[in-house]
């Protein structure tokens, strides 16, 4: 195989055709692939089935006699709370069990800071006029979505595979103080697959906002989803910030949809105690508490924070295939033509594809019309908007390996022919 | 026994000596009774364990094949939403399974509008300044705590045992466009256990409000808890509204925190198709969904309307002889005297005990001392500031009968005492 950059337009042009009859041969309307979000395989679900087993007499009371059943416990269960500060090598004064949605924590975290102000701050964020959000890119679309949803705007900071350009970071949020937040997916980050160097941590724990309201969004969405024998170390950010006296800036989101069930798990807002004390009075106003029953089913399953990673192991077993599968795929279909680069992750749920500029629109579309749905070319960005247009995420873990591998294929056909277009076009 | 208004001086002075001695009699510091909450007993609690025992492999799949165990399904597993239409006397198409708790769905009802403003509203309410809600009195401390966090100025409409003086809300609601919404627990309502008249809610119906984003939060949170024979029967106000063409004006709220689990229910936002699907498109930026295995879970557990209304009867026969005991010790103790009303509710979780103007707080303390927590008075009040100072929530749900008889002897005690000293100081 010849890197498309070293044929001539002849050659180019012999491959296109090539690749549109294998595009012909693989296209198929009646086919339905879907490699758009990420979601469990039902596998993956079936192996949370034994704690839906529980007898209902355990689901009850908790060790200090609380009532499950009843109203009550607005930061939740004691047993949950110690769980899952071991988890997150914190307190249970750090810990507020908020209910099942770890997105939902973020956009209210938002909806309190805009109407009512953050721990810390002089006023609410929606009486401070024009207010601007960090987005490392390629990110997650349903934070830009809120972002969007409520006229935030948004700055798009590159990312190396040592995390965002922190100089960048920096700047902005020292400099102004229209600056309220950033989205960070420290680990396995959504859809890039890296995990932050520790010193890029330290150069978050060190930063000094301009505004006295700013907080990091430390979305830890896959911070136990390692699938390979050797799990990449986040620095706990905590840590860091206890170092530089900077913990009221950093709230901490976790759920266990990519642990037991996605939308009908738990979720976790961690933060320095003045932050949760501070956000408890608020969220008392919002509701009586969350659901305790689902919090103690959660606990009796796991029993402690070695408990979640030894479950994770076998999510692990079921994930790792399907990377290899798209891994070897593209190593083998496109790496020896030099039209795209990926970084290798060892955990999380996303492969993000980089190919040449100005394909990936292209690219999804040719899956489309052939039978794949892709996450939409331009998710990853603010607005929907890659600049580039040239990255797609690939999302793995719905499908099983057989369908996985056909995806796959269709989408390094369809990949090969974008490029060509657009190097013809030249 | 004499009425207290009857008494001369002399008379009210020998009968507080003697109410003075029986209150020291009574009184025991190490004593901990609680009516402060409606909260359910344990045995009611205990009713809905068997949902509880369900085998996994019931709690996975919709009839219509969708996986509860997985991302999706915003407004909620179909079956549920029949369950709850068919309760409502709605469609499907106005149900929204919104997690486990109606009072959260209430507050981010009114985040939402603050922020983002509601089906055919011009702008978003916190970008119109002054923002006024109604208040029938006495209300829900918790409807009203949601106003007072976000500032939006309360005003109180006296009721009746018809419901809300509508005159008087006919004329803000028609007159003023900063009046945004109002308050209410239209049936069996909290406290004072009263169900709006079908003139009432066809009034309702037929209001033209200033603004055009105005609101009638309709929580019908006693829907299906009534507890005698006779249930009394609320007009559904979407059928005076489809009348009055009104139907884009009432969010209602519905949960089963007092049917099933506190706190680990379902709750329900019904509302016109129209205000549905601008809620949940809205929503979508919140979540991805709210837990559909315990939507399924409850949907297997009822079946039908008709099974939540057989399993209320079993609630019934628990919360019958507990109103039996606070309404027969109040009839016995206090109606004799003359120094208190109070409406004998059907259904619900409260009785409103009405006295003498100036005596509640002191009534409410005087039990305090004695060891009988009751809901704060001023509690039912906007900004916690009962008028009259004579209102006081009865919550008789949570303690057993017994313990529920020696409080309610406690609390007529304290009532008395309270009465005496106010008219001795006249």
């Amino acid at each position: 195989m010849k890197r498309y950059s070293d044929m001539t337009k002849d050659e180019l042009r012999a491959e296109l055709s090539a690749v549109k009859e294998e595009y012909s041969a693989a296209s198929r309307g009646d086919r339905k692939l879907d490699m758009s979000r990420g979601k469990p395989n039902p596998a993956q679900l079936d192996l949370s089935m034994p704690m839906l087993a529980q007898p209902p007499s355990d689901l009850t009371v908790t060790r200090k006699g609380t009532d499950v059943r009843n109203y009550g416990e607005l930061a939740g269960v004691d047993e949950c709370k110690e769980l899952f500060a071991d988890l997150l090598g914190l307190k249970p004064e750090n810990i507020i069990m908020g209910g099942q949605s770890s997105l939902n924590l973020m956009y209210d975290s938002i909806t309190r800071a805009l109407l009512l102000g953050v721990y810390g701050g002089s006023k609410p964020w929606s009486q401070q006029g024009k207010l601007k959000f960090l987005c490392p890119i390629p990110g997650y679309d349903r934070h830009f979505a809120i972002c969007q949803e409520f006229g935030i705007e948004m700055i798009s900071i590159p990312m190396d595979d040592n995390g965002p350009d922190m100089d960048l970071v920096r700047q902005y949020v020292e400099s102004d103080p229209s600056v309220k937040g950033i989205w960070c997916v420290p680990k396995y980050s959504n859809p890039s697959g890296i995990t932050y160097s520790d010193e890029t941590v330290r150069a978050f724990a060190a930063l000094k906002p301009a505004a006295d309201d700013f907080r990091i969004f430390w979305d830890n969405a896959y911070l136990v989803h390692g699938f390979r024998d050797e799990d990449e170390q986040l620095l706990n950010i905590f840590d860091a910030c206890r170092e530089a006296g900077s913990e009221d800036m950093v709230y901490e989101f976790i759920s266990t949809s990519k642990v037991t069930f996605s939308g009908a798990g738990l979720a976790v807002l961690a933060a320095s105690e003045n932050n949760v004390k501070f956000i408890l009075k608020q969220m008392g106003v919002q509701t009586i508490g969350y659901d305790k029953i689902n919090q103690l089913r959660h606990y009796n399953f796991f029993r402690s924070a070695d408990g979640i990673r030894q479950h994770m192991k076998k999510h692990a077993a079921i994930m790792a295939p399907k990377f290899d599968c798209v891994l070897m795929t593209l190593q083998m279909e496109i790496a020896p033509l030099g039209i795209a680069s990926w970084h290798e992750p060892k955990g999380g749920y996303f492969v993000a594809y980089t190919g040449l500029p100005g394909t990936a629109k292209r690219t999804v579309a040719l899956c489309k019309d052939a039978g794949l749905t892709l996450t939409g070319a331009g998710a990853p960005f603010p607005y929907g908007k890659d600049p580039e247009d040239n990255v797609i995420r690939i999302a793995p873990s719905y499908p099983d390996v057989n369908t996985l591998g056909a995806a796959m294929k269709l989408f390094c056909i369809c990949a090969r022919l974008a490029a060509l277009e657009v190097l013809l076009a030249e």
